[in-house]
């Protein structure tokens, strides 16, 4: 064992533009400190700690874990895996405490969802239990934005500029194109939060601006209503620009569609989306008569590091430092949030919030964002998010005229206990 | 009637990020050469000069036309109106040379595709025989990239690096997250031909790099091969990133999915593609029992502005400078190209090719440019493409973050005719 105790850093459900920014800020932060040994790296998520699946992230070159700042998605490997309730999975947390104490692993970072934190959570009451020296640090990371706790969450600011200037260059589009190609459907992530739709309104700076109309899984969804909305736009400009949550559902709560196929679900049980903007296409071609098309970005927008928010990137390696200072302070079970300060300027500082709390919360865009109609956003909402989309952040660009990302060389750690996954 | 005689630019089809490059070049290139009137702007295309829905572009502010440079889509507005064979529409050809005499437009610049110089040109024969003099003169646009007689066709290059880069972005998230999410599809436009498809594999700089399988509608596509191809990639990487253009045809040369809905076709008679990637999506899941998705950019793709190519702007500028300095010069009926010079480094200079050729000409992605298992690109197709995505042009960027676009007055110019559409 070394002298100095060691951490690991893992990164856990969908990727995001800035999730990598955070594991930088864990690094950097954690060597500058002078009280870590290695920061381990847990090749996707916590499957990497059960498979003893581990990397000396300390050892590779600087100008890498730099790049984590400019490289989207997760340089350590992501997973869906969810360690299920204690009783259903106690192998799996005794695993992990086996893995820890085998390489002297005393921190532990991890980024992600409140999936996430519950593990997190769970894992640190184990060692607690089995009196192993510990601290558990979360760092908020969803494109979803629903997270309690936290005035907004990394990855959430990026994909909003992103899919705004996409609303924004297709409206141009369909403005252009409009005597035969008249509607245009953009169907964005969120799941069941409508955050990143919302986001979207931004680029309405004029009621000519697309989108014309946005619909949030927030305000209950019908076609009829569908149908009478796109009427009205199209007697006003003769296009309809629409922009359609993944999670839209009706009066009832049910999901507009949901596929019922063998791959319906996610592994974490979450029924997997999509298929609303065909739904929507159908539905206005058939009853409005007009033509319609549809655009799905799919991981493309959590992954669009060529136009992500710089206030985003900072933010998320401001969590990552954070965690590791507050960890060296003797805090634990806690993740890190973004705490937006009082006044007129826009000024975000860090807070904290309990693992088990924010594992069990969930924030939904507030009615109070959403126009009367159901169909646009107000006021509120545009000066919740106009700040989080500011700043650019170029991309590295090669030679060869694209960008540049980085790939961590991993090598492995020797694993010191017997495989059991 | 003004002493100088008048111009007409307009533009057709759909939209790509730089038509408005060209737009601008014909623009100030008049304004500069002090040798004509007016330049008009027929709004949407053909549709604006039948309907003599016209406006004085050099009645807009200095700042407007200069920001056309920055702006997707088509600032004047396009249409797909496609003109037919002269006997067909006599009505329609005469009534677009009345318009002409009306405004006393002796110059016709028009920015499209093949169907665009089709109509150009028809319009031409036809003043020539009616004795009016008139110059008409093409600006090759389509991301597709499928215009003959040119090295490649303004729009094409930014098309080529946006979807290259999203590519690679799209595929760090799936190498992130293999383990659950193991298949990624990228869809890309480029109807019969598969230039834009074959664009991502510049992202592939490695063989870890996504995308590893890239089909091509010139390379006979089947379901059987996918899946072998599918299974072979799985077992060297563990994950798989696909792109597909939209056009995809097995042996037979048919579609391997086409919408037979009542929207199953543009207004030009094309078929409407797209469903390509839900099908790959749906045989994978099937046949190969991973999890896939799909990424659709749609018309996203071709309106990127916020990555364009600054090579690709700047030549679709010079494009729309050229035609004016050459009808200015007598030159007619001919459409500018864009020449590749020889040389090891890249050096592109404009030339000419009459009308009526490049109307019935095509190009497909060349055999050489495929690799031999028809699932990539060749080294002949990466250094055609690469000179082409070089360069950032970085949009001019608001007080909330996010891109400036502008758009026209549209000013109308009072009609001299009675309304005939």
């Amino acid at each position: 064992m070394s002298a100095k105790p060691n951490a690991i850093v893992a990164q856990s459900g969908g990727p995001t533009t800035v999730i990598n920014a955070s594991a930088c800020g864990v690094v950097q932060e954690a060597i500058k400190s002078g009280k870590i040994g290695k920061v381990i790296g847990a090749t996707n998520g916590i499957l990497g700690v059960l498979k003893e699946d581990l990397f000396d992230v300390t050892a590779e070159k600087p100008e890498a874990i730099e790049a984590l700042k400019r490289t989207p998605a997760a340089a350590m490997g992501s997973c869906r895996y969810k360690l299920k309730q204690m009783e259903e999975s106690r192998a799996d947390f005794e695993r992990v405490l086996d893995v820890f104490r085998a390489h002297d692993i005393r921190y532990f970072f991890y980024a992600g969802g409140n999936d996430s934190m519950d593990t997190a959570d769970k894992v640190n009451k184990l060692a607690a239990k089995a009196h192993y020296d510990l601290v558990c640090m979360g760092i908020p990371k969803t494109i979803d934005n629903d997270l309690a706790f936290t005035d907004h969450c990394p990855g959430y600011p990026s994909v909003a500029k992103y899919v705004a200037t996409c609303a924004m260059e297709a409206g141009k589009d369909t403005e252009a194109l409009y005597t035969t190609d008249t509607c245009t459907i953009l169907e964005v992530m969120g799941r069941n939060a409508g955050w990143i739709a919302a986001a979207t309104g931004l680029a309405a700076r004029t009621p000519e601006d697309a989108p014309h109309l946005i619909y949030m899984p927030e305000a209950a969804f019908s076609f009829d209503k569908l149908v009478r909305d796109v009427e009205a736009v199209l007697k006003r400009l003769g296009r309809v620009f629409i922009v359609a949550g993944e999670g839209l559902k009706d009066e009832k709560g049910n999901y507009v569609t949901a596929d019922s196929g063998a791959f319906g679900k996610d592994s974490f049980g979450h029924v997997q989306l999509g298929g609303v903007a065909e739904m929507l296409k159908a539905v206005i071609e058939k009853e409005v008569k007009i033509k319609a098309r549809f655009n799905k970005l799919g991981t493309n927008q959590r992954a669009a590091m060529h136009f992500a928010s710089a206030t985003d990137i900072k933010e998320a390696y401001l969590c990552g430092k954070t965690a590791v200072q507050q960890a060296l302070r003797g805090v634990n079970g806690k993740m890190v949030t973004l705490v937006r300060e009082k006044g007129k300027e826009y000024k975000c500082t860090t807070g904290l919030a309990e693992l088990s709390d924010v594992a069990n919360g969930e924030k939904k865009v507030p009615r109070e964002y959403i126009n009367a109609d159901g169909n646009h956003i107000t006021k509120a909402m545009r000066n919740y998010v106009r700040p989080l989309v500011k700043g650019e952040a170029p991309v590295t660009i090669g030679e060869d005229g694209l960008p540049v990302f980085m790939r961590f060389k991993r090598k492995p750690l020797k694993t010191k206990l017997p495989n059991c996954l």
